[in-house]
């Protein structure tokens, strides 16, 4: 195994387990407590969802992998602030959306050879991707991560 | 740049992000509001706190950089749930450990080279090691950057 292999597979084995462990809370809660707050006065829980999906769907244009698959998700769940849009997508709506993703995603991502990871994502340019070679697409998967971690640190308190 | 350079600095990126953002939230929160529940019936900041300084402590030994320093928050804040233990540091304490592990604990880790991070942790048999090379130093920062991102997600809620 190469160094590049092998730092390939240690970022995307925490994606991916950050990836079930949100799966397994979202299947631990009902769509009651989804609609709850996590903490008074903060995101509901099915705001959250719909956040990591809407930021996870972000992810196949700057890996250029295609185009979004629900760009109307970044508006509401990305641009608005929770409880500004007044209809979103039901739990039942959005937890399809997050079941759908999670094998389209992995599918897509695993298309890519450990060489294209260290290739640039697709907002830096040529020219700044020579003085900041680490704006590549694997950073994409370990910046997406953290974001998810912050996130499922707060959908386990539904439970 | 070689691309063990330039992955150790991605990783590195993100850590030292993340305790960014975990010490921005901290100073941003009283001692009161570090005494509250993060959510209703969930761990209190002050038990967070401790928790993080805790298992930031514990990756010394691991990554054979010399003993824990504060062996005895371990288990107070790892091995004990929160609100089991009756007499804990109080949150000026914490907040100095805190402060002082930031400047000591980065000092310590920049003292390793980019080819050491590639090497075993101290968890981990040489044996195990052969057939595992991905339980090298490098993913024990990559795990607890997760760790952090999960909790520090909790921590806002303070705020």
């Amino acid at each position: 195994m190469t160094t590049n292999q092998l730092i390939v597979k240690m970022v995307f084995d925490r994606w991916n387990t950050l990836l079930k462990n949100g799966d397994t809370i979202l299947n631990a809660i009902t769509d009651e407590q989804l609609q709850k707050e996590i903490a008074p006065n903060k995101n509901r829980g099915i705001y959250l969802l719909g956040h990591l999906i809407a930021v996870h769907d972000d992810m196949l244009p700057l890996l250029n992998l295609g185009d979004k698959e629900h760009p109307e998700l970044f508006e509401i769940f990305v641009k608005s602030p929770d409880k500004s849009v007044e209809v979103i997508p039901s739990p039942q709506e959005l937890r399809a959306l997050w079941k759908n993703q999670l094998e389209n995603l992995t599918q897509k991502l695993a298309s890519l050879s450990v060489d294209e990871w260290f290739e640039k994502h697709t907002s830096v340019s040529a020219e700044d991707f020579i003085k900041e070679p680490h704006r590549n697409k694997l950073n994409i998967i370990i910046t997406r991560t953290t974001h998810l971690a912050y996130h499922v640190g707060q959908l386990i308190l539904l439970k």
